[in-house]
């Protein structure tokens, strides 16, 4: 089986070489053709346009994207419905809200193209050498792919988890958890921080990587960048919100369900970047107007 | 009765004031003499040190503090032990630790002196024209002051809660829920900002304090505020926490209760007074690690 | 001017009778007639249909909207558009989203139908003697219209806050806060309950009600349910959330402003209804697995 | 150099049988004696006393004590000392406040003996098979038994920290930041617990563990929880918080650090144990009082 790989974005140019990794036939272009030339290098097979992808293809055609969420998914399953036939498969790799996969499914439905939705997760390490994948759609175009997706995930780390959609679900739900588990261990080396015991953070992040209950990849991580700093110099304290977690309390919501921590956590990283403080300020003011407490001025 | 009032500072003035307007014989001193030569100005009896304030009062001494909160209260009681005795009434109306306030009572009454704690409320408007007062301490002592208090506070305005500290206990928790709703207009105001309306936020505030579910002193206090500014221009958008809403969760730590709220509203102040943003910095060194997500640079 | 006033729940019945104690000559209709047949005898001209009211107005036609936010608000303009002409005015004084009074405004417009949203606070006394009312829609609708709007609104209490929506966005919001200032109260007396004091409620209550920087309506309710049972006795602890907050919180998301106590109010309502408490046993099943702690069995 | 280890509870157990695979010249005592009768047949050396342990080391004393955190740790300190000399080392191996740990270090200090803080983190099994070791102390005794604690921890798995009390607020701080990892991972659980999807939950905790950004101990132990049940049968939604985020809680106040998802982490347990629903109760009652909103009734 070929697969046509779109988008060689950091998580897609790994993905194509770990494909490449395990024999399998994978043909990649991309919107900026540097890209395509500097994976061919790595010899995989590159083309420089949708269409150019689709003819190299095989005759059931499947073809996995990685290109941003929103319009411009959109934008290429628009581009590439006139080139495919019923029974062509479009696998959509990227952080899709599971809404919108919804919706893509049902239109592609229509035309018999099968939409699968693979949540994938890892980070760019985890893509180019064995990635967590989450897949939804259809249970036989799951099928038809899973070769691949076996292939290119690290053992136990593929799951099929139903129709349309499961795949960017779980997904979602998993960035949800990481921004909870993330700004838990921020707090903590806050704390830590601020203690009058004089810490070797490069220390800390090692020894609760190995053997703790708080182990695992964020902690590796975090011992990662304590060990090229351990102050985190150079570093802004501004911390972007990339939208999943937004859409994991939107659910939340939807679903009357308390999820206080995951809020925590995303309000942290908005709060980060709020320059305006207009809710301090009101509180200032409020406290000034009816104690006469102090206001620090501008 | 006569009573003495130590301790000038805006509420202690404010206070002394509205005892002279109430016809209550009050006599003050102050650290800084010339707070007692101003409040003279006003007809209010003022002496130039504590001996000469216990002497200036009855056979059995009322004093009323208003010193800071912690040492200076332990100090100004250590200063008055040898002035007074059994039967003699101290008033603590600061903002003290309950804990404190039980400690002190528990060694006056071994040498026959009563300790009264009166949490006061209303800001220094209140203080000046009708307070909001909560009293705890022996019934007795208590009772015996009650004409001062009553005519000092609002109608309605005065409880005697109980055993000593349940006035002071009272107070915190009120100061609790302060801070809880101050942050809750704060964020409301947020939002409003933030959004595509353009809102006349003095008249937002306005018609928010005359009629709605949320009015009160606090929206009138922001009704305020906006009135001087809409932008709230000049304010900073740092807010000190004065502690009793650090001893509020201490509390509820302690008694196993949940108060997300009261928490959000301290934290809320906490970190807009944090410069060094260390969690933050955690967080974009993580997502760095594992994502190669941008990191804001300084 | 004559105005015709649909919906005779709670607050429509209150408002009605707000109306006519202003001389505001109101016609009213209801889905139930028995309501207004009650109403009637408060000398409340009712009449038995939609068109009956609608007939009973003046040439340019005045209708108040009281029914259920969502479908009912649709169901009842599609009835009342073949009835109405351009230049009439539908009002909509429910807890409408404001995306939804965006959207019926815009097709009320292409009628030349003038939608003006009028939310409502201060609950069902409020509604009788004295509103909170806080409008958004054209100005000269407004403006028309003002006259009954002041009439029924307590001093200062009713604003004009621009163009369609943001009457309706400013209650969202106002709702929001109420949400928060609600939690705290609730928090605070949570831990005077849980505390070694044994104070009474309907004094604390009472004492906050007066003079203090927590007074407010809020406090006042409070103080009432106190007056009737120190212990709350008979009440269950669920709470429902009515929309407005969650709503709210959409736009925090929306608009990438941290709302920490805002959620933390309405998350604490969706957890007083969990029954499942999956999320806790997760927890406990997890602490079972690494640490062998106790787990309470069903 | 041999060791005495007191206490033979879940943690205790283990960590002697691992120090005897290692090698470790262990002696055992416990204040329930079929524990050491039960160990001995593991070939781990028992005795039925504290003076019988002491008499069986060498000269320069070494003890562990795993004893429950509290007056049990103050108690065992004050049977060792007339059995110990200058020189002597005392290691606390338990959850013990760091405070205490200061508070210990320094009385025993002044007779000349190194008290030792090891936090010990990885669950039972971890204690069986490899620990996560975070001590504190002088460096002089922590080097003398560095040996020791570098055979039984996983590989990286040992830190010194500084100070007494330096790994005892290490293992804190630890806890602190489990406790917001295991609540994030229970909302994400408990959102799609509530979907639409009818998701694996044995699978997506499988899949989660491996090659995931949030892989890690915790996840592993939530899908071996899954394993047994895909609906957590049996177990009940009420957590114990065993204290040490109470602490972490006690040092963000005291430090004013903001640590939202850890207090939340902890309320949620809180909240779960909560049977009076004093605060809801409130909230129900202000409802009722304002908008006459419906009660849910006992």
């Amino acid at each position: 089986m070929k697969i046509g790989l779109i988008g060689l974005g950091k998580m897609g140019y790994a993905l194509a070489q770990n494909m490449k990794d395990h024999n399998i036939d994978v043909v990649v272009t991309n919107r900026s053709l540097s890209k395509v030339d500097e994976i061919k290098q790595y010899g995989v097979n590159g083309v420089n346009s949708v269409p150019a992808l689709i003819n190299a293809l095989d005759d059931k055609k499947v073809v996995w994207l990685m290109v941003p969420a929103g319009d411009p998914v959109d934008q290429m399953i628009d581009t590439l419905v006139p080139l495919l036939k019923a029974g062509d498969i479009i696998i959509d790799g990227g952080n899709s809200n599971y809404k919108d996969t919804v919706r893509r499914s049902e239109n592609l439905k229509a035309m018999g193209i099968d939409f699968v939705d693979v949540g994938t997760s890892g980070g760019v390490k985890g893509a180019r050498f064995g990635a967590c994948l989450m897949a939804g759609g259809s249970s036989a175009a799951v099928k038809y792919i899973k070769p691949i997706l076996k292939a290119i995930a690290v053992e136990d780390g593929y799951g099929y988890f139903g129709p349309s959609g499961s795949g960017h679900y779980v997904k979602m739900i998993h960035n949800g958890i990481e921004y909870g588990m993330m700004q838990a261990i921020g707090e903590g080396f806050d704390i830590l921080k601020a203690s009058e015991y004089d810490l070797d953070f490069e220390l800390v992040s090692k020894v609760w990587s190995n053997g703790s209950i708080i182990e695992g990849l964020l902690m590796r991580m975090m011992h990662q960048a304590f060990s090229e700093s351990q102050s985190l110099e150079g570093i802004l304290g501004k911390v972007d919100a990339s939208g999943e977690a937004d859409w994991t309390l939107a659910e939340a919501l939807r679903l009357k369900v308390s999820a206080p921590v995951i809020t925590q956590s995303l309000f942290a990283r908005y709060k980060s970047k709020d320059e305006a403080h207009f809710s301090e300020k009101a509180l200032a003011a409020m406290r000034n107007q009816f104690g006469g407490h102090k206001i620090y001025k501008a």
